[in-house]
C-alpha cells in the first residue's frame, strides 16, 4: 500500500468529509480543553522567550472548522495570561501542518479571513501580530526549525501509522485491523510499527520544541492492555463483516480482502507512557483516557445514530477502500455496514476511547 | 476597485498564465543572479546566527516554475560557502509568500516534491534540513516574526500597488496607466501611492529582517526621471488605444473606460533610492536598471513576437479587465491589441526596464 495515499488521512478523520468528523473533533477539543489550558499556562510561566514570540504548531490540521479552533483558544489564553501578569503580548506564529494533499488553499482563502476577523473582534486593537503559515509534510519527519516551537497540538491524527506494518498481511487475513481473528504476529507487527513511528515522532519534535515547551496529543486509542480489545477494534471488525458479505456475494475477491489492512494503531495509555519514557526527551504531565459514544459521532438526532457513524467511518476509510477495491463497491458496502451498525448499536453500548497525553520538553 | 482583486496579481505577472510570464521571470532571475550571489555571500559573512538557521523569504512567489528557483540557487550558494569556510551547514527555512488566492496546493503538491528531489540529487546525503512553508498575505503588511529573516527576494511584484490611487480617475480619463495624456495630478497620485506603499513595505521588512540581512528586489520600472516616459508607459498606452477602438465601435461605454486605471507604478532607480533613504532602515549596496526587449517576452520564435507580448500582457491584465468590463470584451480586445503591437514592434525598438535594488538591513 502506498504510504502517500494512506497519509492523506492525517487530517484527523480524513480529508474527504470533515463535516461529520468535525463534530467528533469539536467534542474532543472541548473535552481536552482543561488539559490544553493547564499546559499552555505552564509553558507561559516557564519559557522566557515567550516575551517576544509564541510559536504554536497544529499537526494534522485538516481544512475544516477545527483547523484553527485550538490555536484561537491558545491565543485567547495567552492574551489573558499576559494581561494578568502585566507582560507585553508576544507575536504569534501559528504553523498549520498536514500532508501535501491537504487543502491549504481553502484554509488560506476561507478559514483564515474568518479567524482574523474573530481575533480582531475579540482582542480589538490590542491584538498582537499573528502569522499563520502552511507547513506541508508528514509529522514522521522533521517539519520545523530546531528549538522553534513553544506548543504543539494534535488531535485524532497520531493513530495513523506511516504505513501498513510489514508482514501483517500473512497473519491478518480475516481482519482489516487488529481483531478477534488476528494472529499474534499481526498484533505484534502493528504495535511495533506504532512504537517505531511514535518514537520517530517524539525524536523529531524533541529537536523542534524548546525546553519547557509543551505538546498535547489526543490519539484514538483504548483503555485495556489488550490490543485486540473490543473498544478499539469492534468498529473495524464490523466493516470487515460487511466486506465479507460482499465476498460471499461475489462482489469482492476473497484474496483482495485478505490483503487489505488499515494503517492505524490505537494505543493504550500505558503504551504511550512507555514510548515517551523510552525516548526520554519529554516528561508526562498528564495522561488520560476518555470515552465518546459512537452515537455521538453525528448530529445526535435520534434514529440517525447508525447513519452518522457509517458516514463518519466512510469519510475515514473511503480513500483506503477505493485505492484497494476500486470505487464500485463503496455505496453497497456502506449500506451493509449501516445495517450491521443499526443492529449492534441497538443491542450494545459502543464507545470510542481517546488517549490524551500532555508532555513537557525536558531541559 | 477592490484591493483584493488587484492584489491577486502579486505573483509576478499574474496567476492566470505563468507559462509565458515564466520565461520573462527566468530571464530576470538569470540577469540578477550576480547581484543575488553577491548579496547572499555578504549576508553569510556578516550574520552569526546563520551557523544554525538560514531563513529565506520569496515575496510574490506565484505557483510556477520560478516559485522555488531563487531559493534553490541560494541554497546551493550557502552550501558552497559553508563547504569552503569549513562551517556546519545551517537548517534552511524557505517562506513562500503570495496573496491568499495564490495556488499554494499546487506548490505543495507538484513543485515541492521536485524541488526536494533535485536538492537531494545535488547535495546528496550532506543536505541540511530544508523547511518550506506557505505564507498567505499582502507584503504591504507584516508577514513574518520580528528579526527572523536573513534574505528576502522578490521579482516583478513590487510594481503592484496596494490599490488604484485615490483621485486618479478624475485626471486620467484618456489613459489606463500613466501616459502622455495623463494630467499632472494623476501622475502625482500614482507616485504618492508608490511612496506610501513602498515605505510601508520597507518598514514591515525592517522589523522582520535581522541586522546584516539582505533584500534583492526587482521591480518593473524605468530609467528616465519622467514618470510618463515611453519606456514604462507605452505598453499600457497601446492597450488604452485598443480599448478606445472598442469605445468607438460601441462595444465599451466611454465612461467605463474613463474610470479604469491599473494599480501599478514603475519607479526610476532614483525614486527607489529616495524611498529607501527616507525610510532609513536599509543601506543600498547595489541599484541597477536593466532592459528586456518586448520581443523576448515569449518563445523568441521569429514572427510570433507580438503574439507573445499580447499573451503575456493578457495574463497580467485580464483579471483587472474582466472585473471592470466583464468577460465578453476580452478576446476582441486582445485581437486589436496584437494588431497594434505587430505594427509598432515592426517600426520601433521596444523594451521593458527592470530596476533591481540590493539592500542590507542596518544595525
Amino acid at each position: 500500500m502506498e504510504v502517500v495515499q494512506v497519509l492523506r488521512m492525517n487530517g484527523g478523520l480524513g480529508d474527504t468529509s470533515y463535516a461529520t468528523n468535525s463534530l467528533v473533533q469539536r467534542k474532543v477539543i472541548s473535552m481536552t480543553k482543561p488539559i490544553t489550558e493547564e499546559a499552555i499556562t505552564q509553558v507561559y510561566r516557564s519559557v522566557d522567550a515567550i516575551a517576544n514570540r509564541f510559536c504554536i504548531a497544529e499537526l494534522g490540521c485538516s481544512s475544516g472548522p477545527n483547523t484553527l479552533a485550538v490555536a484561537a483558544e491558545l491565543l485567547s489564553i495567552v492574551h489573558q495570561l499576559s494581561r494578568s501578569h502585566g507582560r507585553q503580548l508576544p507575536e504569534f506564529q501559528i504553523l498549520l501542518n498536514d500532508l501535501p494533499g491537504n487543502d491549504f488553499n481553502s484554509i488560506f482563502h476561507s478559514l483564515l479571513p474568518q479567524f482574523r476577523a474573530e481575533l480582531n473582534q475579540q482582542m480589538g486593537s490590542k491584538s498582537a501580530p499573528c502569522f499563520v503559515y502552511g507547513v506541508p509534510g508528514s509529522f514522521y519527519g522533521r517539519l520545523f526549525a530546531a528549538n522553534s516551537l513553544h506548543f504543539v497540538h494534535s488531535s485524532y491524527s497520531l493513530m495513523w501509522l506511516s504505513k501498513v506494518p510489514e508482514g501483517v498481511e500473512e497473519w491478518n487475513k480475516e481482519e482489516i485491523y487488529i481483531g478477534s481473528k488476528s494472529m499474534a504476529p499481526a498484533i505484534n507487527a502493528y504495535y511495533n510499527q506504532f512504537r517505531v513511528d511514535f518514537d520517530t515522532f517524539l525524536k523529531c519534535r524533541s529537536e523542534e520544541v524548546v525546553g519547557g515547551g509543551a505538546m498535547v496529543l489526543t490519539i484514538l486509542g483504548r483503555k485495556s492492555e489488550n490490543a485486540a480489545s473490543k473498544e478499539c477494534c469492534y468498529i473495524w471488525e464490523l466493516l470487515a463483516l460487511s466486506l465479507k458479505e460482499m465476498v460471499s456475494e461475489g462482489a469482492i475477491e476473497e484474496e483482495k480482502l485478505h490483503s487489505f489492512n488499515i494503517p492505524q494503531y490505537t494505543p493504550s495509555p500505558a503504551e504511550v507512557k512507555r514510548s515517551v519514557e523510552e525516548e526520554g526527551s519529554f516528561a508526562i504531565s498528564r495522561l488520560e483516557a476518555t470515552e465518546i459514544r459512537w452515537a455521538d459521532c453525528g448530529s445526535g438526532e435520534s434514529g440517525y445514530e447508525s447513519y452518522d457513524v457509517a458516514k463518519c467511518m466512510r469519510s475515514v476509510a473511503e480513500p483506503l477502500l477505493v485505492e484497494h477495491f476500486g470505487e464500485s463497491i463503496i455505496d453497497e458496502l456502506f449500506v451493509k455496514y449501516q445495517r450491521i451498525l443499526t443492529d449492534r448499536m441497538s443491542k450494545e453500548e459502543t464507545k470510542f476511547v481517546n488517549v490524551t497525553v500532555s508532555l513537557i520538553r525536558r531541559g
